[in-house]
C-alpha cells in the first residue's frame, strides 16, 4: 500500500496505482461476470460464432468457476488485473482457443458494465427485503406500544401529545418513500447494457434480445452510447436509493440516542446492546445506534462523491469510472449491515411507561384542552382567554383523557392502510 | 439586506433574520395555499365545524385571492410574515370571524407542508413535460443525422466509429432514466400531509380522506409524524429527481462545448446562440451551453445542501426546515430554464459533414476491419498479426464501409423502441 | 424570472439566461471595480498609454461614481450586462474617447478577477472582526459563569462534571482555529491578478508592481494563467474559511437548542429572542438559533457547490465561472448576519444555577470520586471495587467538592492563554 | 465482512459492526500512540504518580513496541478492539500493575485524540514536502519549455497565445496557494489535546505543558472541551488542505488528458506511462492521469463527508467520531500516491514543438497584432477596422513575433519571484 515508499520499480508503482482495490472489489462482482459470460457464450453459439460444442465446454467451465466463487475459494492473484482477466485465464488454460473466443464481440468495458448492473440489481433486491423486514418490525412495535404516550416536540420544546405508536409507525411509513427510489434505481439497472463493447457497439451481428432474456433483464439499454454512459450513472442512481434509506435510519438512530439520554429517559435497551461502566451504572452508551447514525450519514455523502467523480467528463469511457466501484460497493455493504443491526436491535427496545406523569409535560395537553372547549361550543377567543388565565393563575388542569381519532393520529394509526401502501409499492 | 449594518432595532434585526426570503419565495407557493385552504374549508363544512354559508363565503374570497395571484397583483407586504398570514389577513378583513375560523384544526406547519407538496407535484409535472420535449427534439435530431459519422472516444483518445445518430439518441434514452427518479419523487409528494397540524395531529374529527380527494392526491401520508418528517424529505426527493436530469444536461453541454472547439470542430450554432468577436472571427463562444453546464452542476449540489441542512435533526419541527424552500425553489426554476434553453438551442445545431476524412481518424476503423476479417473466417490471431503489420508498414487501408447492425448500434438505432420505452415510463 | 413562460423573444431569453443575477450581485462588487479601475488608469498614465490629463479626468469621474455607490444611488439598469459595462458607459458618456481608453491592456475577465479579489479581502477582514467580537463575548461569559456547573455528556449520556465556563470558552478557543483558515484564504486573495487580461497576459508593457502597490495587495499572482485559474479557486478558498466558522456556530446553536429544551433546562433567553404562545407558556422556541444552525449548515455546503461547479474544467476561462459569485456572495452575507445574531443573542443568555442538584446527575461525580481515592493512595483496583459496591448498595455519596486544577480544566480555564493565542493568530 | 450473513452470534455481530475497520486503520496510528504514551508516562513520573523505576520500565517497553511497529511486525489481533488496547495488553503482560498505571489520568478518547493529532501533523509535513517536489519539477519544466508556444483557450475556443512555460508554472504557483491551507491545517493539529480525558478534564494534577514540550507541539489546546471538539474538526481541517491540493492536481490531470487527445496533440508520454493497443497504434491512453483526476475528485468530496458525519452533533463525544479515521486516513494515502505519481510521471512529459503552425491557430495572434498597431500609435478604432477588414478579406497575416514582456507573461515568467513566494510560504 505504501506506494510512495521507495523500493518499487516504475512498472510496479504504476500497476499498484492503476489497479488500486480492483481485485478485492471484484470478488463481489465475480459471480455476475460468470452469469454474463454464460449468456454471452450462448448468444455467440446462437449466431454461429461459436460451435455447439464450444458453448457447452464454456458453460461447463463457467459453472465450475461459479461453484468456486460460491464456495469462497475463488482467488484473484496479484498477477491478474481484475476478475475478468482471471476468468479468461482459467477458461483459456482449460479450453485453449475456445477460452479466448468468448471475448469475441465484447470488450472489458462491456463485461464490467453488465456485471455491475447484475450486481446492483441483486443488491437492491436484498436491500428491499431488509427494508421490508425493518418495516414489519416497526409496525409490530407500533401495535404493541400504541397506547404508551410520549411528549411530541417542536423546536425541541415540549409541544404536543404523541405516542410510541405514532413514533414507530412514522418511520415505517417513511421507509415506503425510500423504496420508491429503490424501485427507480432498480428500473435503471434492470436494462441490459451488454453489446456496447467499448461504448460504440461493434460490427458483429450480436443478438442483444437473446442476452437480455437470458440474464433476466426487463429490457435493453438500446443505444450503445447510452449504455456506456450508464457507468457512473447507474451507480449514482443506486446511491440515491440507498442514501434515501440511510437518511431515515440516521434520523431514527438520532431519536434513539436522544431518547436514551437521562434527560429524556424514554427508552432503554438490554445490556448486550449498549456499553457501560460499573462505576457509572446509569450509563448505557448507545454505540450501535451512534454508529448506524454515523455510517448512514457517510452513506448520504455517496451521491455527491459520485457526482464529483463524474461531473464534466465528456461522454465515452474514462479510466476513473473504475473508481465508482470502490465508492458504491462498500456503501451498499454498509447500508445492509446498518439495516440488519437496526432491525435486530430495535426489536429489543424497552419502552418506559408513565413518561407523561412528570410535571414538565403538563402543558402538552393545553392545545387539546383548548380544542375540546371549542368543539364543545365555546367561541375560540373565549376559550383561549379562559385557558390563558388558568395557566397564569396556576389553576390549569390538563384534560388528560384527550382522544385523537382522525386518520393517522395517535388514536387511529391506520397501520393496515400503511401496510397496504407498502404492498402496493412492492408491485411497482 | 445589510442586517449587520447599524441602524436596525433589535426586533427589526430578528425579524429580518428570521423571515429571510420567505415573502419572495412564498409567491410561488401562494396559489397552492389557496387550493389547500379551499379544501380545508369545505372539509370543515362537511364535519360541521363551519356552516354552509361560511364555507361559501370563504371559497368565494379564496377564489378572488386566487385570481389576484394568477394576475400577478398579489403582494406580500413587509408587515406580513409569509403568504399564509397575508391570506388569513385578507379573509379576516373581508369575512370577520369566519376568516379566522378557517384556521380551526390546522396549523401553520400544516399549511406549509400541504402547499409545498402541491407546488412540488405541479413543478414535477411541468419538468416531465419539458424533459419529454427535449427527448422528442433529440430523437428528431438522431433521425435527421443518423448517417453523419463521428469519431467515438475512449480516454479522450480517438477510438471507435460513432455517429450523430448515436450521440443524440444516447442522451434521449438517458433522459428516460432520469424520469424514473422524477416519478419516484412525484409519488412521494403525491401523498396528502394535511391534518398533521403541528406534527402530531389534533383532537378535531377532521376528514382527511375528503381533503385528499378534494386536492387530487393519490393517497394520504397517514401517520401525522411521518407527514411532518416529509418536510425536508419531500424536497430532497425532488432534488434527487432534478439533480438526475441536471447531470444529463450538464454532460450534453460539456460535449457540445468540446465539439465546438476548433480542435474538434464537429458542430456549430447560429450566431444568435453564441458570442464572438469581429477580430477573432473564428470564435464562437458557447456561453449558453457553458451556463447550462454550470447551472446544472450547481443543481447537482442541491441534494447535499438539503442533507446537510436536515441531517441529525431529531424528529419534530425545527425552524430551519423553512430554509428548504430557499434551496429547492430556485433550483427548480433554474432546471426549468436550463431545459428550455437546451431544447430551444439544440434544435438549431449545425452538424459538420465529412468529419472522418481527416487522417487522424483513420485508425477509427481498425477494430472493425479486424472484426471483419474474423467474421470472414480468418482466425483472430492471424487477422490481428496481419493488421498489426499493415499498420506498422503504413500500408493499412481502413475499410470505411463497415456496417454496425445490432440493436442499438449506429446502423440500427432502435429509435422506435426508445420512444416506446419513454411512453411506458410515463405510465408509471 | 419566468424565462420558461412564453412571450419572450429569443434574444431576450438568452439575455435573461446568461446575465442571471449578475446585476444584483455586481452592486457589492461595484466599489471594488472603481478602486481597480483607478489603479489601472494611473498605471496606464505611468507607462505613457494615457496622458496625465486623461488620468486626472478618469480619476475624477471614478471618484464621483464611487460616491454614488457609497450613497446607494448607483444603479445597473437592465440595458447593461454588468457593473463593468455600466461604469464604462458612464466614463465614455462623460469623457468620450478617454473613457474608452481605460480598457486598454485589460479585459472584462481581468476586471472581474481583481474586483472579486478586493471584495473577498474586505469581507474576510470584516468577518475576522466579527469573529473576534464573538470570541470576546464568549470569553466574558466564560469568566462570568466560570463557577456554574453543568453535566458533561458523552454519547449523550450524563458522564462527567463540566461548567458554563468550560462550555463558553471551548467555543471561543475553537473560533481561533477557524481563523487560521480565514487567514489562509486572505493570503490567497491578497495577490494582485490584474494584468492577466483574458487569462494569458498581453503585449502591453503594463506595470503590475505599480497596480499591486496602488491597490494595497501583499504581492502579485505572477503567472497570468495562475491568476486566471484563481477564478473559482479564490472563492473556494474563502468558502473553506467561512464554512469552518459556520460549523462552529452551528454546533454552538445546536447546543443552545438542546440546552433550552425542557428536558435539559440549562439556559434560557429573554422573550424578545424567542417565540412562544400564551397557552403554552413553557414554550420558548429558539428560532434565532435554529436559523443560525440551518443557515450555517447551508454555508457548510458551499465548498462542495463550488467544487461541483469547477471540477474537471480544463484551464482557461469558462462562462460558468461567473456563477461563482451567486454562490459565494450570499454565503458571505449569510455568515455575517449569523455572526452578528449569535454575538448579539448569546450576550443575553440566562444561565440556570443549581442544575446539578437533580438526582440524575449524581453519578457525574463517580469518576472524580474514584480518582480522589486513587490520589489519596488507595490502589486503583481497591478503590474501583469499593465504589462499585457503594453504587450497587445505593450508599454511594458523590464527593461534590471536587477540584479540577490542571490547565484547561474547569478550575483553571486559562482564559488569558486563550486570549493570547487569539492575539498571536491575528499576527499571522 | 458479510455481517448480514447468518451464522454470527449477537455479540460477534455487534463486535464486527462497532469495531469496523479500526484495527487496520490503527496500524497507521500505532507509532503515535507510543510517542504519546511515552510522554504521558514521563509526565506521570514528574508529578509523582509513577515512580522513576516505573517510568523507565514503561519507556523501555514502549520503545520496544515502537521497534516492532517500525519493523512492520506489530499486529492487532481480532481479540483486541484497537491499537490502544493492544499496547496496554503488552505493557501489562510485561510489567504487570505498572502497565495498567499508565492509564492513570487519561482516557481512550484522550489517546485517540493525541495520536491522531500527531499522525496528522506528520502526514501534513510529508505532503508539504511532496508538494514542494512537484513544484520544483513544474518550475524546471517551465524553464525548459519556456519558449514552446501553445494556444490559450477561453470557452474552449482558440483565443490567445500561451506557452508551455506559462502552463507549467501556472500550476506551480497555484500549488503555493494550496499550501496556505496545509499550513492552516498544520497549525490546528499542532496543539496538544492530551489531558482532556473523556472530554471534560480530570481531577488529577497533570502537567499539560510538560507533555506539550515532550511531544513537540507548538501549543496546547487549552480548554478540554475544545480539545474534545477537535475530533472531527481536526480531520476536516486537514481535509480542506488536501482537497485544495487535490483540486489543483485534478485540473492539471484534466489538461493533460485533453492535450494528449489526437484533437489537441500537444504532448505525449513514454509508452510505459500509457496504455495502448497494437491495432490502434495511435492510442495512448493516459490511465495514470485519469486516475489521478478521479482519485483527486474523490478527495475533493472528503470535507463534505466529514461535514455530514459531524453536523448537528451536540458537543461531547459520540461514537461515530471514530469513523472519521476511515474517511481521512485513506484520503491522505491516496493524495500522497497521487502526488508521487504526478511528480514522477510529469517529469517524463514529451512536449510537441511547432504546434502553432496549424492554420486553425492563426487567429491566436489577432489580439496582439491589434495591440501592436495601437502601441505603434494608430487609434484603436482605426486599428480595429483595418484588421477586421483584413480578416474578412482573408489577407490577415498574423504577426507571429509578438513579445509579451510584463511580469507573469509568457516572455517574463517570473520563476524566481514564484520560487521566492514558495520559500516565504514555507516560513509561515
Amino acid at each position: 500500500m505504501k506506494l510512495w515508499d521507495k523500493g518499487f520499480s516504475t512498472d510496479k508503482k504504476i500497476d499498484i496505482f492503476t489497479v488500486g482495490s480492483d481485485r478485492e472489489l471484484d470478488l463481489v462482482i465475480a459471480k455476475y461476470d460468470v452469469i454474463a459470460s454464460s449468456a454471452h457464450a450462448k448468444m455467440l453459439g446462437k449466431i454461429g460464432l461459436l460451435s455447439e460444442k464450444e458453448v457447452t465446454n464454456l458453460i461447463t467451465e463457467l459453472n465450475e468457476i461459479g461453484r468456486t466463487i460460491e464456495a469462497g475459494t475463488f482467488i484473484i492473484e496479484d498477477s491478474f488485473e481484475d476478475v475478468h482477466s482471471k476468468i479468461e485465464y482459467i477458461l483459456t488454460e482449460k479450453l485453449g482457443d475456445t477460452g479466448k473466443k468468448i471475448h469475441t464481440a465484447r470488450s472489458r468495458n462491456d463485461q464490467v458494465l453488465v456485471a455491475v448492473h447484475l450486481y446492483l440489481k441483486n443488491e437492491l433486491t436484498q436491500i428491499k427485503t431488509q427494508v421490508k423486514e425493518l418495516f414489519d418490525t416497526l409496525i409490530l412495535l407500533a401495535e404493541k406500544y400504541q397506547n404508551v404516550l410520549l411528549p411530541g416536540y417542536t423546536h425541541l420544546q415540549v409541544a404536543m401529545l404523541s405516542s410510541f405508536g405514532l413514533w414507530f409507525s412514522a418511520y415505517a411509513e417513511s421507509l415506503i418513500d425510500d423504496l420508491y427510489f429503490v424501485n427507480a434505481a432498480y428500473r435503471i439497472v434492470d436494462q441490459n447494457p451488454l453489446g456496447s463493447a467499448a461504448g460504440y457497439g461493434s460490427s458483429f451481428p450480436i443478438d442483444r434480445d437473446f442476452t437480455t432474456r437470458e440474464m433476466n433483464f426487463e429490457t435493453l439499454k438500446y443505444n450503445v452510447v447510452a449504455a456506456q454512459m450508464s457507468r457512473g450513472k447507474a451507480e449514482k442512481s443506486v446511491a440515491f436509493g440507498i442514501s434515501s434509506i440511510a437518511s431515515t435510519l440516521a434520523k431514527l438512530a438520532m431519536d434513539i440516542c436522544l431518547y436514551m439520554s437521562q434527560n429524556f429517559d424514554f427508552i432503554t435497551f438490554p445490556n448486550e446492546l449498549t456499553t457501560g461502566s460499573s462505576i457509572m451504572p446509569h450509563k448505557k452508551n448507545p454505540d450501535v445506534f451512534e454508529l448506524i447514525r454515523g455510517k448512514c450519514n457517510k452513506i448520504q455523502a455517496v451521491p455527491n462523491q459520485l457526482a464529483l467523480l463524474t461531473t464534466n467528463l465528456p461522454n465515452g469511457y474514462h479510466r476513473e469510472l473504475q473508481l465508482t466501484k470502490e465508492i458504491i460497493v462498500p456503501a451498499i455493504q454498509e447500508l445492509k449491515s446498518c439495516l440488519e443491526m437496526m432491525n435486530f436491535s430495535i426489536a429489543s427496545i424497552i419502552v418506559k411507561e408513565n413518561i407523561l406523569q412528570d410535571k414538565k409535560y403538563d402543558y402538552l395537553f393545553s392545545v387539546d384542552t383548548l380544542n375540546d372547549l371549542v368543539l364543545s361550543g365555546m367561541p375560540f377567543r373565549d376559550a383561549y382567554k379562559k385557558m390563558g388565565q388558568e395557566i397564569e393563575n396556576g389553576t390549569f388542569k390538563p384534560k388528560r383523557n384527550i382522544k385523537h381519532s382522525h386518520k393517522g393520529s395517535l388514536g387511529n394509526l391506520c397501520l393496515d392502510e400503511i401496510k397496504k401502501k407498502m404492498e402496493k409499492m412492492a408491485d411497482h
